[in-house]
């Protein structure tokens, strides 16, 4: 548990910077594609659009990772007046780094032009951002490299290395078709200091727990080696029923802790930016949550896809322009792979 | 930069404990099951045994990440003292996480009964213990969650992922078949604590720094989704020169610092844990700390192979025992992927 607000005094949000691949993918395109019927997609998922950083026809990558990661933290710096020099220590959370070593922070920080700082990459699912928001504040809060004065935390997902379009989709089960029209690919950025200086908001608190001893995985992401090249296993399984089952109960566990441990009001928040895993199970989830009260839902995903550790800052993105004078808003994320529970409190400034 | 004695007292190293898979690997084995010279291993590379979590023969897996990390977090609870109900938090690092989802740090938790924690899985090389660690002091600095007095951080890989032995070796360029040689698998743990109790040793400091701006990387590590089973890309690539290069000069740089940080003398030093590449390096790169100095080395990477993330705790359990009132001991890790230097500072306690 993390208490950004805690020592040291406030931590200022002072930059937000997001970047997705190309255009917005469409149903009837992605449908199309896949051979399959667009409507289901509509109806069963509920997004609407999402980027993807491979071609969806020849399967190019267009875009890496890195490319994505560098894009969003190059737009959070300059959004919050900083310099790469200001950067005392980057934070990257990502599912589906570019490759398992050199690590995509270190390859972010070169094309940054950063050196001779720590970077510490977080793999990790949706609960990504909020891990790496925490770690940030951690660091900020003992006050090391007090010279330097911003941390740079970044997150994102190609989740595309995990579309193989060779395949008759018309005859893949449902469980499966599932994982080809949830995600999305995506990075986003934001630059926190305890230093003086402006803010887009504060960032009062950024937590994370387990919450799933003892249950089985909602989702497994597998990668392979050499030596796994020959075995049939698929890349992706995803159990959706529990997560459809279980994301809306740890999705309200985290709002009611969050309220306690800020000492907030229920009634007091203004924004509340749900978890995102799908537009279908998102709607679902508000509709737990809002049990009546007024706070507006900032969401992305009908629009954006599913792209993991990019969410909550695409969410943050929209939410900073919203959050008005003595505006209060949390953020939850639930990591299905083995029931993670994330959240986050922003505060508009003074 | 890390400075785990800066805040709230000493960083208590209150137990340590590893796990190597299976009995070991010697050349002649090793050398028969790739059909190449075992002097070769023994010239070059100076590797003596190694272990693998994969049946060299038939290529099943015995022991996964989890289990091994599973293991020497068992082994350090114990030497602690310590109970899972007193862990605040978990750390992992690795290069070689079994799956991208869930992260092996959630599963091992599960394994040990932990729930309701922040758990932490750094994407790391050879540095990923003394990053491990870092974040670890960072987060007992904070002194969140009070009421449980231990972190527990954990480090291993995994390497065998990719070997594969359906290969013709006698036709394999030595820069490829180095990787076959060169590695091992394994883990290692420790818990720390700022709470009062009985320490093994104390851990001054923990710290790590980007290297390597513009540089190559010296190794890279692919991962391979789906959609890149077709591709004919090796899983592993090192530029063996540069490592050779630039590595005992980066081992420098670190223990040169540390000891400027520390403002301890360079005789006031007990025992040096050098980087463990493969016992040719590390005996190279030893001989260029030494600089007419008495320290001891402690070493493993002859017995143990190349097992990344684990290498640091195999290494600090080797030195316990040996550090005498008043030791002192400095370790130094350098993470050839893309340059990045790790470097951690212990003391006897009292």
């Amino acid at each position: 548990m993390s208490t950004p607000g805690g020592r040291g005094g406030p931590l200022r949000l002072a930059g937000v910077g997001t970047a997705l691949p190309g255009e917005p993918v469409d149903n009837a395109t992605l449908a199309g594609r896949l051979g399959i019927a667009p409507e289901w997609v509509e109806t069963f998922i509920g997004t609407r659009t999402r980027h993807f950083a491979v071609d969806l026809n020849g399967g190019t990558v267009r875009w890496t990772l890195e490319d994505l990661c560098t894009d969003a933290a190059d737009r959070a710096l300059a959004d919050a007046g900083a310099d790469p020099d200001d950067v005392a220590f980057i934070v990257v959370a990502t599912a589906t780094p570019d490759a398992l070593m050199p690590t995509t922070a270190a390859l972010v920080a070169d094309r940054l032009g950063i050196d001779g700082v720590p970077v510490y990459q977080l793999q990790s699912g949706c609960s990504g951002a909020v891990q790496a928001m925490a770690l940030a504040s951690s660091l900020l809060a003992n006050g090391a490299r007090g010279q330097k004065p911003v941390g740079l935390v970044i997150g994102g997902d190609v989740c595309s290395k995990h579309l193989d379009l060779r395949q008759d989709f018309r005859a893949m089960p449902p469980s499966q078709l599932v994982n080809y029209v949830l995600f999305g690919d995506g990075a986003g950025a934001v630059v926190l200091s305890r230093a003086p200086g402006a803010a887009r908001a504060l960032l009062t608190r950024a937590d994370h727990w387990l919450g799933g001893l003892g249950s089985a995985p909602g989702q497994r992401v597998e990668w392979f080696g050499q030596a796994d090249r020959y075995s049939g296993r698929p890349a992706v399984t995803e159990d959706y029923k529990a997560v459809e089952t279980r994301v809306p109960v740890l999705a309200q566990e985290v709002l009611d802790t969050l309220l306690d441990l800020l000492d907030w009001p229920a009634a007091s928040l203004g924004h509340v930016l749900p978890p995102q895993l799908s537009g279908r199970m998102t709607e679902r989830i508000t509709r737990k949550l809002r049990q009546g009260l007024e706070w507006e839902e900032v969401s992305c995903v009908a629009e954006t896809g599913n792209n993991g550790n990019a969410l909550v800052f695409l969410q943050l993105e929209r939410l900073l322009p919203r959050l008005g004078a003595g505006g209060r808003a949390v953020g939850i994320a639930i990591e299905s792979s083995k029931w993670i529970k994330a959240g986050f409190a922003v505060e508009a400034t003074g």
